[in-house]
């Protein structure tokens, strides 16, 4: 394995195929039984190549955060598409544009305001935009309560006002923040049980609500019951990162998503090195920090992808790291050479993943090559 | 102003000229008394619009942290380039193979093993590459102190190894920590006194130290006298940030670049209002968070660009950025219909404009319509 990554430039972001397609087959395997569509979140990845990986048929329904994802999706052929975050109005042309392209686009809102600027543009372009009523079943963030009577005024103005009320969705943002299945079956409870109850608040006004959407990558793994779901959403579960290992939905072995970095120093007085993936490479994203371990901006591993003991980086500036041993280790920091190199575990594989223009995967079949997958970002 | 901005897309990264020429002015005005030279760092704004304005005649000499960023503004003709970040020794065919094309790229080190490195590249090569050797003043980063016997050793390498000793460089970031000219100038004054007693040791010992580099933002904004130096660095002032205003190096109408977003919805029962700016657009950093002021992911502006009372991005997820009033505010959330444009102030620019392709520019000229420049990322 490190003979193949000997000749990438550092730093760059490397993928463990192997890995990924392993996180794949779980959660597929997890929810054969529970008789639900599993609708992937392509956020974290915005590359083709792992969309293919990730969805049913290789082009099955998926989720985006931005209407750029849904665009180079939509041209890569993937025709069901949610547009998860809550619609601006200004969008709508572009929903618009995309629809009239032969993508199933639908998207989501939460109030009277937006359902009425839908309602509007599904008249003006004579195309049902189908829209979810996001439902809010942890107070995370935005969302209706199912008890809400918005909710019901909110289909009524898409479905009589010439939008399409495709159904309810939510997300229990707060399971992030709780650790062990236990926990994250019972967050899992609490979207099962607000979509559902959502949904029947709309059904028994007389509306449609053919979608039931639930998920997190947290809840996704631990869910028991989802009678009355009609599809899972997970996204981060592609790669896996710290902050999911910190919380037990994963082991440091799964994450598939490393950087690949140098060293180009040490203080031994100070009991650091230092190497060339700052910040700018690792994001700022310190997701660890609130967690039982803190892994400071990144764990580290030798070349070939072993966790060294102890080892994180505690700092970072915009293109140096600063690894040292975690606070109270009673480990030797490792007398590496200038030019060493090294694997760091991101914290958060969406916000890392969004520093590089592309993956460096290295793929499952150990005889074979290196190859470049290419990701996209942007608005 | 706010008609300019009418036509873009949500989230979008602004810059508006006029302050940023303000601040470029600023910084050369306040060093020409000290009789220095100015070369400005250009990982900031990594567009070559930005560095056109920025150096001494359009492409006066510069700093870069990446060889990305050498390669780039190499081929765009800047000709005298300082590799800010410590070489690793593979790097090394990458910067003589700049350096064939007629670019004075110059390194840094801090260790006899990069500086035999260096020397035998130099040999191989035919070309002394000049390496100048970092040089710890407060104890921050990486650097040898002034009067570590190894910089004489190193200086040593290089020279009689074949390469280049260019000088000696230090970097108080220290100075980020704490507030106000005093503190700063005191800085200011620890960069210069480290870089010319290291000079010192190597002219002692019969060795070229022609570069004596030094610089901050915060400290380049107050020394007071720069005796013994040939040139400050500085980077973030081109735009500069709310972290440097925490510091009081600038105020918040010096900002110069902003992330234009929109309200994508709100929950009056919890005081918040959502934007579709989050940590994508606003990056993760947190640089605020141990300041006086925390100003959560950014502090926020009407679409016009005036502040908005107490009013900051307390929280960030994806593509989602929560507007709330700051703790232990007596303010009032500001009833802001969905589809409202706002502008934020971000923590640090250099992390914040990593997140975008490039600025949307709004001429100084008020007259003159949008531009835009593109700025580029990865290494």
């Amino acid at each position: 394995m490190p003979d193949r990554l000997s000749a990438l430039p550092t730093p760059s972001l490397v993928l463990d195929e192997g890995r990924m397609l392993r996180n794949i087959e779980r959660l597929r395997g997890r929810l054969r039984p529970l008789d639900v569509a599993l609708r992937p979140h392509l956020k974290t990845a915005k590359s083709v190549e792992v969309a293919r990986r990730l969805l049913a048929g290789g082009n099955g329904p998926a989720t985006v955060s931005t209407l750029k994802e849904a665009e180079v999706f939509a041209a890569a052929g993937i025709r069901d598409i949610l547009y998860a975050v809550g619609i601006a109005p200004r969008k709508l042309d572009q929903v618009l544009a995309l629809r009239a392209r032969g993508c199933d686009l639908s998207i989501l809102l939460d109030s009277p305001e937006q359902a009425a600027a839908v309602a509007e543009a599904s008249r003006r372009a004579g195309d049902q935009i189908p829209a979810l009523i996001e439902v809010d079943c942890d107070g995370h963030r935005g969302g209706l309560r199912p008890d809400d009577p918005a909710l019901v005024a909110v289909g009524r103005i898409l479905q009589d006002g010439g939008a399409a009320l495709r159904g309810v969705l939510t997300h229990a943002g707060e399971s992030y923040g709780v650790s062990g299945a236990e926990a994250h079956a019972a967050f899992a409870e609490r979207e099962r049980s607000a979509a559902v109850a959502a949904a029947g608040a709309l059904r028994a006004a007389g509306l449609p609500c053919p979608v039931v959407s639930v998920g997190s990558t947290p809840t996704a793994h631990a869910a028991r019951d989802l009678s009355g779901v009609t599809e899972v959403r997970a996204g981060v579960y592609v790669f896996f990162d710290l902050v999911m290992a910190g919380i037990g939905v994963c082991s440091t072995d799964n994450i598939a998503l490393s950087v690949l970095t140098s060293v180009i120093g040490r203080n031994s007085e100070r009991g650091c090195l230092f190497i060339d993936a700052g910040w700018m490479a690792m994001s700022r994203d310190r997701g660890t920090m609130a967690q039982a371990v803190d892994q400071g901006y990144g764990l580290v591993c030798d070349g070939e992808g072993a966790v060294l003991a102890d080892l994180i980086v505690s700092a970072a500036n915009q293109e140096h790291g600063i690894v040292t041993l975690r606070p109270g280790s009673r480990g030797v920091l490792p007398d590496l050479p200038v030019g060493t190199r090294l694997r760091i575990l991101p914290n958060h594989a969406c916000a890392t993943a969004a520093q590089f223009g592309g993956y460096e995967v290295l793929p499952a079949d150990p005889a074979a090559g290196l190859i470049h997958w290419p990701r996209f970002g942007g608005w």
